[in-house]
């Protein structure tokens, strides 16, 4: 096995006994990005000399120094600041910019002994759905989804165990849908998004990509994320849990990948003795994609409005339209739907809070042909504005062989409780949901 | 009359009318700050010949491409980065840190023409009530209130005409009733708060110091800030408005200034004919000071993990705690407390839409005697929480002849029509009030 193709706890547990440096952890990664990234195009920035030099450093600190991350190799999303690095924004505006300062994450990430290895594509501001450079790793021809393209690309090929991204409609879940992989979208504010560029306050979350459960338990860890009580020591059974299925509001735009997986995932878990009861969500949550779409337009107002004083013609279309109020948006309008986003939350945490995890779409259906547009965020855009945790469990097949995952949600601040149960589903989804992880 | 006693709206007609140069305006504030800093204290960064060099260039810009704020001194909380200044947040862990990226309110301002001046002191991050040096410009036994301690300051001390500030809890109203001048805290997130250091999201926002309601105006244009509909074209006039007296459920807690403020400032309104009811908050509303406390406790957690990582020793026991969950609050209790204040804003919208504005205390009373605390939020944590605009509006004299003001409080979004009636209820208390600027 290859380091590269390790994650982050397999890796740790190697450093830990002595079987594999941090730098020659850190080459075999090289290695692969040398060997894919004409091909994938995840990163704009990566400086090998300087990740190398910044592995052996790591090597040199005593074992009992060192951090719960220590040497694994972390992935930034161009929207994220690394006082080492350029943060560009995927804008022609910051173009070059590379201001010595790092979001709260990196700082504790960095503290954690992570190996930060540089910075992955994001469309513009991670606020538009325009793509490329980067490809789908599992088919070149296909979006890898966005606006976290490239994090969630290299975690997907492979060139990283972990790639944090960002989500503000479906930024996260969707690319990790897209490229096979799991994903934890986190309560919203129970991370410090501090240092990481800013959309709408009340919708940005951050988020992680991984290719196993422990990767993302790992990293709960290091953001000291709790919940009220600690999920039970011994590991959770599907057997004679609870989930609900939630096709939710936005059920006709699902394609047959997504109709499948739905129906797969759950017979699996009822297979393995889970009770799994299908739920409608009551009427007034069908207003939360038009809710949702009020207020990031209006939130995108103010925030873009330094650019478009700066240099409108550098700022897509899309985004001029947020500040010049294209939409004629009203503030009573924006506040009916702040308002009502924000008086939904403790029904939806009531709702979920009967069952270990409600089942529901990440995607419309695999990832679609094309790099133009990184598709649709309609089934991810209301839990981004309820705030509860998402993760996204993958091990489904749709068309040619692509990957597609579903999405567990729970009350907001049961991270640790979804992570818990979602582990043991990722389990048996990844076994026997039909798809297996080929690059 | 010195250049350094105008108000912003004075000072840009004197440049547009070539009566005054930036450079001569610069050297005027800078011998105002020479004579009065080494008493008042109110500065952390402060490059003499870089704002003389900063004037020089904006004199150089031909008329017809200058901005809305061209040559406007602005000083600048050092919580707010700025590119071409150390920001420091009155952390020791932060000293001599200078990223060169400039806050979404400083780009704003430069490209409009602002004169950025330097950096005002901060209690620390912003978010601790510890003092010092900075002292009241009108007693220097006395604190100036904070967190905005040099913000308000030096507005107050004529040695600057406009400061920007912020507010988690009271920390832009409570410096400038005691600084005498007036302020706005704009609606929540109607003004980007993109590189201004984070608290709590839900919470902090930008705020304003000036010693005019036109030079608030100016400001607010800048920032496109708009209500739905446009104030009337002809000024306001409070004959025959509504205002609103609320005590608020704080009141046990005013003090003699606050008192007599509350009562000459509803009798002159009414003098001048405006009708003024005295009203009450439902019940409910009885809780926002200890949710609003959770909230902020709450939310400490995650936004100081980093500073606490790093450095716990270097973060004062207060926010050591907030990371530490020192006050065992639950999630449980952190979201009702969210999902509450939430609750309530369309409540208060509703309110207070029933008047020109609500009239309520700024602070409990004068600025205190001494410098180690900064004094007391009680009367304006509910509004941060409630996301509505505030109004500093001074006039009033309390203990010592120093200086008090009320604020003035609209439903979100009103902020144009808010400060229309501030400019006439400001006039009518400033002159009438009682007190009279000195300094």
């Amino acid at each position: 096995m290859e380091p590269y193709s390790l994650t982050a706890t397999q890796a740790v547990a190697k450093f830990k006994d002595g079987s594999l440096t941090v730098e020659n952890y850190a080459k075999s990664l090289l290695s692969r990005i040398d060997q894919r990234d004409s091909a994938v195009k995840g990163w704009v920035y990566l400086d090998r000399d300087y990740v190398i030099e910044q592995a052996r450093a790591l090597d040199r600190i005593p074992h009992a120094n060192r951090g719960p991350l220590h040497g694994v190799g972390v992935a930034v999303k161009d929207v994220i600041y690394t006082k080492d690095m350029p943060t560009q924004f995927n804008s022609p505006i910051y173009e070059g910019d590379a201001p010595k300062v790092d979001a709260a994450s990196i700082t504790i990430l960095r503290q954690a002994g992570a190996l930060i290895l540089g910075k992955t594509t994001t469309t513009e501001f991670a606020s538009t759905l325009r793509g490329g450079p980067t490809c789908n790793p599992h088919d070149l021809k296909r979006t890898p989804g966005g606006s976290s393209s490239g994090s969630g690309a290299v975690v997907g090929d492979l060139q990283a165990p972990i790639a944090l991204g960002t989500q503000t409609g479906g930024s996260t879940i969707r690319p990790a849908s897209f490229n096979g992989i799991y994903a934890l979208k986190p309560t919203w504010n129970s991370i410090s998004r501090e240092g990481q560029k800013m959309y709408s306050l009340i919708l940005d979350t951050i988020g992680f990509f991984a290719r196993s459960v422990e990767d993302l338990e790992l990293l709960v860890d290091v953001f000291a994320l709790e919940d009220d009580e600690s999920p039970p020591q011994e590991p959770f059974s599907v057997k004679r849990a609870k989930f609900a299925v939630l096709k939710s509001p936005m059920w006709s735009q699902a394609g047959p990948g997504t109709v499948a997986a739905m129906e797969v995932g759950a017979k699996l878990l009822r297979d393995h003795g889970a009770e799994v009861e299908e739920i409608e969500l009551p009427a007034e949550f069908d207003k939360m994609q038009e809710w949702h779409e009020t207020v990031m337009h209006s939130d995108g107002r103010p925030t873009f409005l330094p650019e478009y004083q700066v240099a409108k013609d550098k700022l897509q279309a899309f985004l001029v339209g947020h500040v010049e109020n294209e939409k004629r948006l009203t503030r009573a309008e924006q506040l009916k739907a702040f308002d009502g986003i924000a008086a939904l939350r403790p029904r939806i945490d009531e709702i979920a809070g009967k069952y270990t995890a409600i089942i529901t779409p990440s995607v419309r259906d695999v990832a679609p042909l094309g790099l133009d547009s990184t598709g649709s965020a309609v089934f991810n855009s209301m839990w981004t504005g309820l705030h509860t945790p998402v993760v996204n469990i993958p091990g489904f097949k749709g068309e040619d062989g692509m990957p597609i995952g579903l999405s567990l949600v729970a009350p907001r601040y049961r991270d640790r409780h979804l992570l818990a149960a979602s582990k043991a589903v990722g389990d048996i989804w990844e076994q026997k949901g039909g798809w297996k992880r080929t690059v």
